[in-house]
């Protein structure tokens, strides 16, 4: 353990997860555990910057977030997987940071005013949706990740870390690594409207949906516009369903539905059907262990103490090494 | 216990004590551990706010701090004392209040820009500075405090932790008290120089000064500037000597030092002396009380143990609360 590289990352409890999620953050991470000492943990005091108002969901979300990454694959035995609220520490943490970080490098990351306008109608001029950076700066070094995976638009936050940790490294004493963005690239799955699937769209299908969900969601997929009739040939390079099919049907069903579709010998209904009946069967073992873990909630919440456990053991040698720097 | 008023009030670890703050927050302190369930903290994170970048001196200024306290008669019986950051969950609190406090809230505060100015030279364009009034919102709430005794320029951080409660108060749940604020006097006692005794203009007595010390300080008072030979009538209105006589002196000696006084029957010199050797015998019981506490480090770290484990039970129990109204 001792010699792999540190890599942290987290995910807001905003809602369930989706095939987004799936092919972008969490396929990634579930290769990472296999080579890195990983951090996932559950960002829920993150969740409030955004959602202060309405918080009443956000106990479920965390519940449901860690039974979509358990099914998933991403094992408790390989990864440290944690709930933020449960380190007091990151808290702690964030205060302190808060005596050395000007508000100027908070107030240019350009996640800030993207956000702003992202969720006009939501009252976001809040301290704490201003230190949105700065807790997540805390996250990260408080464990001493030598590694950030994030997608392009949150490497500024990476960069801020980065700066945090090395002013407060100047002023007191080298405690922390500067932790490396490293890319993921986002998922271009998209919605049954085309759109980037995204749990805001309303365009989803989620790891949680049952097959008949799936089935009804796939039967409102937008096909190629210009395929009127059953008789028109149809262009699968344009089509979204193909492109599932790419993703979830075996090789040969593909070929034949890129033939089928050119030749007009299918129905985008048919097409749609089968593709359907095989993205069900390959979220079926997933589906399985959500059942799984449903029905053990003693299990679940042992996995989420003993992933705290952990985490908080290591946030608690910083902060000792922290107050010592900062005679505190 | 239940039924009286809980009283908190707080002070930064700068440096030692001197007879301004005697005369003004400690004596009322005093007075108040009668009548209210007091709780009193060392305000060691908010000493970061404006010395971020040489905290050094806090861990002995805390020390030094609480065997003040206890040597001009704060009692660990009757109040609670404690220290602020033995206490995470202000950190965690003022976490959760940054969530909902708006940024302008705390902009607007009066004292951040008088600081600002103030304390020109230093850096203190810091998110942790702009947040200072939120910090001190949740040191006061986290105990439901019901008044808060303090100066007048303090008064503006009072209003604004009766903000912040009552919209925590509206979103959440009625948890919060609002509190009052506590008008206290501040002391009119002047320094060597005839400013105000602060200790930023180097012109105060201490409660740790020696009797060497005080004589020192006390030969170098600026008297009445008008008298310039030991023949000359001096006005004792307006020497502040003869105020520092009004307080530490007998009656008797101050009728008859205003008569010799105003009759050359006294220098100015002399005139100290008495009053330094009154001076010297009014501080002389916190002198041994100090020396006390310095020879029994164990006891004084004991007293800031119990302290400190009585106010986190307390906060403990209102963050519980808090916990459960924001669902987090």
């Amino acid at each position: 353990m001792a010699d792999k590289k540190r890599i942290l990352s987290g995910m807001r409890p905003t809602g369930p997860l989706h095939l987004g999620n799936l092919h972008g953050a969490l396929e990634n991470w579930i290769d990472m555990q296999e080579r890195y000492d990983c951090f996932f943990f559950i960002a829920d005091w993150h969740a409030l910057t955004s959602n202060y108002e309405h918080p009443e969901k956000i106990p479920d979300y965390v519940k449901q977030m860690m039974i979509d990454w358990l099914s998933v694959g991403l094992s408790p035995e390989k990864s440290t997987l944690f709930v933020q609220s449960h380190i007091k520490e990151h808290a702690e943490l964030f205060l302190l940071l808060a005596m050395i970080t000007p508000v100027p490098w908070l107030e240019r990351v350009p996640t800030y005013k993207d956000q702003i306008v992202q969720l006009a109608g939501k009252d976001l001029s809040t301290y704490g949706f201003l230190g949105y950076p700065l807790l997540q700066a805390a996250d990260i070094i408080i464990y001493k990740a030598d590694g950030v995976p994030v997608g392009v638009d949150q490497v500024p936050h990476v960069e801020i870390t980065r700066e945090i940790a090395r002013r407060f490294n100047y002023l007191y004493r080298e405690i922390f690594p500067e932790p490396q963005a490293i890319l993921t690239e986002t998922s271009k799955i998209l919605g049954w409207d085309r759109r980037k699937m995204s749990k805001s769209y309303d365009n989803a299908i989620y790891l949680s949906d049952s097959p008949e969900e799936i089935m009804e969601k796939v039967s409102k997929f937008v096909t190629d516009p210009a395929r009127k009739l059953k008789s028109d040939p149809g262009n699968p390079d344009i089509c979204n369903v193909f492109d599932f099919h790419k993703l979830y049907s075996p090789k040969e069903t593909v070929d034949e539905i890129r033939h089928q579709c050119r030749s007009a010998q299918i129905g985008c209904v048919a097409c749609k059907k089968k593709m359907a009946k095989n993205l069900i069967a390959f979220l079926e073992p997933i589906r399985e262990k959500r059942a799984y873990y449903e029905k053990r909630p003693e299990l679940l919440a042992e996995i989420i103490l003993t992933g705290g456990n952990k985490a908080r053991e290591s946030a608690q040698r910083t902060m000792e090494e922290v107050r010592a720097a900062m005679s505190i």
